[in-house]
């Protein structure tokens, strides 16, 4: 490819919405264009790379016996009600109705589509195991979609479904869908970690997800030095010890005027309430924290989260808790709503479905029988001191929504947890019968007897793939892509406006064509300066630079490693092998 | 692959919305499955042939220079509305709306988008010739989606679009387009005829269509025997002199009971007005049908049509010259609306905007100037005989909305039509400058001045060529694949239960794997019959079938070519030659 004649202009200036390096690199190099908000165009250099991480992914999913299948986007409304996720996917659905009137929407995921299919087709044991694959457009409609093609309105996936007639053939083919996607994340040339996840909206039991290590990955995940990993939805508390209530001292309200917040409280109470063998701390407060879900259906429900004053809601982990309802702030009309609750003062008395407000109250896990509390007392300025769970309150029932923290211990007993952030670029579930069961598939088994199916569901992110390797492989001058998913092996630039030079560039460009070599030509005349032809060059990133120029009438030319920098003359005659090495 | 393990159930039956064998094929034998009207999952069979038609179509667009991009399907409404199309493409169009209320569409094709990328990109004369295509998802809601693949409302399409400087540039890009055309449907193995098109709503001047011929193709093309070729609705009239008005008759009002059909006046013109040369004859008369446009801002306009009483109105040539407007029947409240209209006796004099209805009023253009008519005469019962036209009427102005007819004369003098039917396959225009000036893509020309740059347009059906294929490539025991597009090279069959014949073919297919072949390997064990094994083969039609059954013994299987039925007995040894020769 010439570059003359490749659709292809490079810009000098970051996109305006533009956060992320891929973001900006991938608009910058010509990779790809917005067309709209979370939709984007794939110019030639970016649909090249697409292609190759296809071509990966396929090669694996082939490799592993799954047949590749392609269903459409665009799809009627009825197995989706069968599963309720037409209303469970709420606002994220694309909804349409044709011209007679059929809703219709743009599938997110095709559980659905394809236990419909193998229900048709299928109906003994011995047809299964079966793991279908598609790589396919999907569409979703982001509330925030951002970073350019990393979270994306319509966006390609490869999505995978098993089949199996037993829960230990689904292990095994979930298994065999783990070992895939690590042999894809291997030869994309990332990090990445594999973490517990949850499964959310899809249902189902176990689930992991491939997480590509990035300071600007949109998730974040924790993981212990021995191990144990995953993201910050999926970390359970350790609940510590039940304490005997014998002997605990009597909760008594004390005057705290002005401690709307936990730090005016904590001041305070050290302040008129100093206690002889260590100060107050936030972690011994009790904070109860409004909100408001909004379930599929619509209705709305207020509830309160109480958790230690040292700690935030993690509005993540909340949702993932609480999912297919929506979280939503507690506003001043459902403040006027609930007149028994004192903004800043709210206290365990005034929650709970059996208490004033009859709100639902969730606790933190930490919160358990016989520990002492500093909350509100549902009066104006006025708190209630050693308040005990178990004693004094009750909640009706427990909530992992508190932020996890570097140091927390692990679940597993493995140490203490650090923090890191992550793109999420594969998502394996064990989905169990929840699909076969709502749309009826069912096979014999070797007895004669039907027997329900159960299922896994297997997501890549394709085209997300490409600005995960992006964000991973740039330095500040440009993209600098691993050589299997490149969108040429070799960059060519000539080097001057010498007759020879360029007719010696035209040669190297033929030759290594017809050595097999994918080369993108710089072959833009003269007035292109060379500065601009280097600063594209290591903009666009291909992974071998080849520069003709004033060495060529003695019979070499430069060959640049991107990645390093590194630069040698090579003699002519032994361009193609420095290349192949 | 083993038919084992394939995901495929073949169908003994017809799917009962299957007309065309195509649908029936192509369902039955497990290629396509139907989701929704008009909308289907490709199996794996059929995708193994969708990636091969994708990739003929690939490499000849990329051996003519286009250069390939990948552009959304899911695009914003507000290109579309500078263009017009919004609202032109009417109910074809799917339309939603997303969470923030902001219109979309799914994409028909994607001239404003290339314009606006364009735009954005290129800015210079230097920069042109230049062409982009796609090989992408589009999704159109026909009102009658109809046998299977050959017209759904999301399909796979090429489409491309050529940026010129100037007519000359255009002409060389649409020539070039057209030449890889050519290769390409050569290629894909079906007879085909290049047609003159109308441009509809696509816009622009010039245009043709590839026909794939075949009887059960939704479109009417005809050709001479000395080879002009159109689409019916491209079709124009050979229209007759004028004649001197001097000497002819004036027109007379007749009683002509009862006679509100062609038919009945014919036979009460030779009954009660007899001529001496000649018998009436339908050709004599003026029909004069009524039909209603809707406008893509939804109004209505009456229009009547004035053709020989021989001749129908074929609506979609009428179709193709009043679009964007869609064609609905006059009915009997448009009729009450019009009290000036007498049904069955309309006639010139009552038509017209300058007439008493004020509906306009379009001629066919064989009513020249001193024909004469006989027509209605707008009282009940009642004919004019000899209204001559430019003499006692004439219309607002002519219309190409009269069928055509096997041995009408061609309109560039190469004799009489035939008629044929055809599938659309392929589309190419000279789009000229409509979207350019809509979306104001200008570039400077040497004289660095502002020119509006010239486009092209151009398709082709690549999901719609699958069904093509296999609407020409079939016998009445299934699909019969050209070779390029099969989805293997050979259909490897094991013909009975013995142990070393079951070994025996495990290792031919080993080997043919080996050899580089693409195989399809049934497998099934002995209890699927060999009846079953050899009627699934012809149903499936890959075109080699390899027979390994009691021949094996002595070193022999059979070779059976699917197209022409026979068979050889070749020597093992020799398998491999056979296959390649």
């Amino acid at each position: 490819m010439r570059m003359s004649r490749l659709f292809l202009r490079t810009l000098r200036d970051d996109p305006a919405d533009a956060e992320v390096p891929s973001h900006k690199l991938l608009v910058r190099a010509g990779y790809v264009r917005r067309v709209a908000p979370g939709i984007y165009s794939w110019l030639p250099l970016g649909l090249k790379v697409l292609g190759k991480v296809e071509a990966i992914v396929r090669e694996e999913m082939d490799a592993m016996g799954a047949q590749e299948v392609r269903f459409p986007a665009l799809l009627p409304r009825e197995p989706y009600e069968a599963t309720g996720r037409w209303d469970d996917y709420g606002p994220n659905l694309f909804r349409l109705t044709d011209r007679k009137g059929n809703d219709m929407l743009l599938g997110p995921t095709h559980e659905e589509l394809f236990t419909l299919t193998v229900k048709d087709l299928y109906s003994s044991y011995k047809d299964l195991p079966l793991s279908l694959y598609q790589i396919q457009t999907k569409y979703r409609d982001e509330a925030r979609p951002r970073a350019g093609i990393l979270r994306g309105r319509e966006f390609i996936m490869k999505d995978s479904y098993s089949f199996d007639v037993d829960d230990a053939g689904l292990a095994a083919s979930y298994q065999a869908h783990r070992d895939a996607y690590i042999k894809i994340f291997d030869r994309l040339g990332f990090e990445y970690v594999i973490v517990h996840a949850t499964s959310g909206a899809m249902g189902g039991s176990a689930s992991e997800e491939f997480l590509a290590v990035s300071e600007t990955g949109e998730d974040t995940f924790v993981r212990s030095p021995a191990g144990y990993a995953a993201n910050v939805e999926a970390v359970t508390t350790v609940v510590p010890d039940a304490v005997a209530l014998d002997g605990l001292p009597a909760a008594h309200a004390e005057q705290t005027p002005d401690t709307p917040t936990i730090d005016t409280l904590v001041a305070h109470l050290n302040d008129a309430f100093p206690r002889d063998d260590r100060p107050w701390a936030a972690s011994d407060t009790l904070k109860n924290v409004l909100v408001v879900l909004r379930h599929p259906d619509g209705t709305r429900e207020p509830v309160a989260i109480g958790l230690p004053g040292d700690r935030e809601v993690d509005a993540k982990r909340l949702e993932a808790q609480v999912a297919p309802a929506e979280v939503e702030a507690f506003d001043d009309k459902d403040f006027a709503a609930h007149p028994g609750l004192v903004k800043g003062y709210i206290g365990p008395g005034a929650l709970g479905t059996d208490g004033e407000t009859g709100i639902r109250y969730l606790t933190d896990p930490r919160v358990v029988t016989g520990t002492r509390w500093v909350t509100g007392a549902n009066v104006q300025g006025s708190h209630v001191i050693d308040l005990v769970a178990g004693r004094d309150f009750t909640s009706d029932g427990t909530i992992e929504a508190a932020e996890v923290r570097a140091g927390d211990p692990a679940p597993d007993g493995s140490g203490p947890l650090e923090l890191a952030r992550g793109i999420e670029m594969g998502h394996i579930f064990q989905l169990g019968r929840k699909y076969a069961d709502a749309l009826d598939l069912k096979v014999l088994d070797e007895n004669g007897k039907l027997v329900t199916v159960t299922m896994g569901s297997y997501g890549v992110g394709v085209s997300r793939a490409v600005a995960a390797v992006a964000e991973y492989a740039h330095d500040d001058a440009g993209l600098v892509w691993p050589r299997e998913i490149a969108p040429f092996d070799v960059h060519l630039i000539v080097a001057g406006k010498d007759e020879a030079v360029v007719a010696g560039a035209e040669q190297v460009y033929a030759d290594l064509i017809g050595e097999g070599f994918d080369v993108l030509f710089d072959d833009r005349p003269g007035k292109v300066s060379l500065g601009v032809k280097f600063k594209d060059a290591e903009l666009i990133g291909v992974p071998t630079i080849v520069v003709v120029g004033k060495g060529f009438v003695d019979g070499t030319v430069e060959v640049k490693d991107r990645a390093s920098g590194d630069k040698v003359d090579v003699a002519l005659a032994d361009l193609v092998a420095t290349l192949r090495s």
